[in-house]
């Protein structure tokens, strides 16, 4: 259950895998595509995360417990006058702790991140069938002005 | 005009500045957004990309006249079992060129590098008035399945 203890959002390390992948999994597009009984593709995934200064691979954690996980990149660029932009992927908050404030908390603290970085522009893109993430996303100031194209390999 | 001279796909450099700035700004979103009388801002630019092993700002050239650039971006995450997927930005092929198979051809290249750099996804974003570039990319294999949200800090 949510409670009152403190939140801090930290960086993610290998001991929060577990809690990680089954956030990641935990969800009616992730159940499909992802493996929380064997997580040795996520250990060697978060090492070449840490190693890369434009990756933050964060984790939000109420207690001891891991309740949300989002990834920023800092990506440079030529376009608008040589500015940097940042991408959130791989947003999750944990079952219990929707309603509470914490995507809201979780996505200010990536949008004053990009700042610091003189990132000029956040950028992410969502499931055209999560509708509730639209409004959130929209809420918090967000225009939904470009269309998404995916290519699997 | 097009001709049938050969066309190279190699990365930017410096010299090459001048004529990516040109094809940023010939674009009805760009013209607003660009500077190229003052090339400085993206010189910068240019040397923070070239020293990022995950960034690849490419040129198209045709004889010695560049006529198409584009930025790959390889992006290693957690979701999809560790997947990386590769992002393309910045796509522009010159006004002369287009119709040609260049830009074809360009993304093209973004996907077999992608492929290389064992990309499990290829994504990208339009904006939503682009619609010839969005039967483009759908004829390339793309599914528009997401929504591209943007804040401007």
């Amino acid at each position: 259950m949510a409670d009152d203890t403190e939140l801090t959002i930290r960086p993610a390390t290998e001991a929060d895998l577990p809690e990680i992948v089954s956030m990641l999994a935990d969800d009616p597009l992730g159940a499909a595509r992802e493996s929380p009984d064997d997580l040795a593709p996520y250990v060697e995934a978060l090492k070449r995360l840490t190693d890369d200064p434009h990756q933050h691979v964060m984790v939000a954690v109420r207690g001891e417990r891991v309740v949300g996980t989002l990834q920023l990149t800092i990506v440079p660029g030529l376009s608008r006058r040589g500015a940097t932009r940042s991408i959130i992927e791989g947003v999750r908050v944990h079952a219990d702790e929707r309603g509470t404030g914490l995507g809201t908390r979780f996505i200010e603290w990536a949008i004053e991140r990009s700042r610091q970085e003189n990132c000029a522009l956040v950028q992410l893109t969502s499931d055209v069938t999560r509708t509730d993430a639209h409004r959130f996303y929209a809420r918090l100031g967000f225009t939904a002005s470009h269309v998404g194209f995916k290519l699997a390999l």
